[in-house]
């Protein structure tokens, strides 16, 4: 076909002749978290640029279980918006650099016993996370290594293609009603997109945590290959994903996400409201600090 | 995991540390149907509430074919709201007392040669077993013991989840278009949340009645299992999910459904006078009368 | 079941008792494009209606590829509307006269060294072929016997049933992100009705050609059939949607798509500028020319 090998060409050569187009590439409004000006300990996302392929790979590495803290959150967006604008990138593989865990999810520790300030800016991250990867002009490939519960569902949810390991004993789901919380809507949205409303539904009712060839059954996950062929197989998406023309690309994806992006940036304050006041309860306070008491007691 | 040990010994204790949460819990506006006040033969629906489970079961048992009549709607709303009342029921199976058959749908008796007022308190009564179903702060689960064509179809659509008896001489499905009528818009939305558009679209436009194996392979119903094993499934499937603490899997219940559930609210009267302005037109009348005598000759 | 016989005899006998019917039938707003008073060539679609089963057959004939130029959007629409108004005509099979070709989707000649008024002649010639085809009253079978990327893909969804011949070599799919081309909205909207969020959104990303065996696995089209046996099969498939009686059919199709054609009718005049000012860029000019360079030296 004459088609992929012009759009091969257009995409090799750089200079796309579709430097304008028709519509617009989504614009993020100012964001409310000023992450730049935040310090953070710079170790938790190690990127790796390779500048000929144009694609970046971003690990990450904050054991023991890659947590999503308030740092964690705060470096992942600082690491993204920098590949953002950086036009030597045109593509992301997220994976994790902790063996058996993709990410388990928000830091309960984040949650628990700290003020009303620290749980706004805490949620505002949280969004912040979602919405940068969820409208990124980048291909996001998630190449899930390991269990990836809650939080970190919702990272490989908001990527562009979901490559797992084909292990049985890793599992992938949102499971927050597990611990008797709700996800939030935009949680919510992301996985009806990607597995439609019967399954969401019951998934989400039952905190479901899918082992890998369920999550492959279910379309959790796009595509299962054996552990040690992961990172290749992720390259070889990459590389098909960039052969076409970065704009047109661009515009399509927005074009898919823009209604359920909107809903979060039309609601972004009264969610973190929520959050604050749903977290501060005595009940829910009480119920996190026994589930971490249960974590600290398996572990010892 | 830890997580699924917390919830079970969340949901046990009764004593659920989430009392209150995140956003409120689904309130139906009251309902027009006085049912508490509606004299009904008290026989239609058998209720058997096993208090140490928490669950209750609800039979259908109106021969020859458990047709949806404004005394079994009138009986199956009152049943179902003492149940949400009740603090001893947590989930609720629904199925058939009547061989072969789950229930045929709405009761064509009905809705020939009665008053305007009748109809329009018929309507009203099938609104309301829908509305209270659908946003049930209950586990529902229907156990499909038989064909279940229009009105059955619906109820069964209307549970949390739906097992069927592998007996391919079981259909289901929304067969009005059979009938020269078309399903309510209601219907329509709470299809295509378990099916998708395209087989909604297809299946809605021929009337399809699908059988049993048919309509698991279409997601209609979630599994299939012999009939003499239904129940028992019925009673595990109920067990997996009461393991989930109450209050985080109802907030995510109204969550999925609550865009759907708020259309009907919206738009009940107007509902209510469409069907009225349809069943009384003459074509109507005539071509349901030619039904009805063919199912009598049909018996005799 | 009593309901299959009594809806074949009331499709049979054509006095169906359902003349009036709660709701009302669609009907376009008036179309900007004047159809009727165009001249055209009146070759491009072959149209046979076979009055005593009331089915036409619509076969595209427009070598080398069945492009849709502007004639043969104007021909296409005026013979849709003249089988729309014909009360033998209740369904159509479209399906190509051209081998290995169903069609191969716009016209760019039409979209290249054009004035502003030809773009938005063309443009509203593609929305009203849409429009005339998404709405119909008739039972739409697209016969798929040949490759259909881009609009000739369009064409298939835009249709209530899809049969694809069992050949590999042919390929469906909305491929315009190859050519840097970013489909319509309309085009998005059309395609998740049928495959879904997920599939759609890595699909036009990627602007995938299905082969068929893969669109079937993806339900982009129905059902496969060997190539041969492809014009039976969509006579049976008509023969079976027309055993339903059409104004419930009618009702429930108007049902299912409202909400997507009236986002066009209501944005119709934007997409036209919307198209003018993209087409116009020299950068896409560019583009299509290089397009159709290529394309000429393949063929020499």
């Amino acid at each position: 076909m004459a088609a992929p090998a012009l759009a091969r060409c257009m995409a090799r050569t750089g200079v796309l002749p579709l430097g304008q187009a028709w519509g617009r590439a989504p614009r993020l409004p100012p964001s409310p978290l000023p992450a730049q000006r935040r310090a953070f300990s710079n170790n938790k996302v190690l990127v790796e640029l390779d500048e000929s392929a144009g694609v970046a790979t971003m690990k990450f590495k904050s054991p023991p279980v890659n947590s999503l803290s308030l740092d964690f959150l705060t470096e992942f967006c600082i690491s993204l918006e920098k590949l953002e604008n950086d036009r030597a990138c045109r593509g992301v593989i997220l994976t994790s650099a902790v063996p058996k865990i993709f990410s388990s999810g928000l830091d309960i520790t984040e949650m628990c016993g700290k003020s009303t300030e620290h749980y706004a800016e805490f949620w505002r991250a949280v969004q912040e996370m979602w919405l940068r990867l969820y409208s990124s002009n980048m291909v996001t490939v998630a190449a899930v290594n390991g269990s990836s519960p809650a939080g970190g569902c919702l990272i490989a949810l908001t990527c562009d293609y979901r490559i797992m390991a084909e292990n049985p004993k890793f599992s992938i789901g949102l499971n927050e009603a597990q611990l008797g919380i709700v996800a939030p809507f935009w949680f919510k949205d992301t996985f009806v997109n990607v597995v439609g409303h019967r399954v969401a539904e019951s998934s989400l009712q039952l905190g479901s945590l899918h082992s890998a060839p369920e999550a492959h059954r279910i379309g959790l996950v796009d595509e299962l290959v054996p552990e040690e062929k992961l990172k290749d197989r992720a390259t070889a998406v990459m590389q098909q994903w960039l052969a076409l023309p970065d704009h047109a690309r661009q515009l399509t994806k927005t074009m898919m996400r823009k209604a359920v992006l909107d809903r979060l940036v039309a609601h972004r304050e009264e969610d973190v409201q929520n959050f604050i006041s749903f977290i501060s309860k005595e009940s829910i306070q009480k119920s996190l600090r026994m589930y971490m008491e249960m974590l600290k007691k398996k572990k010892s």
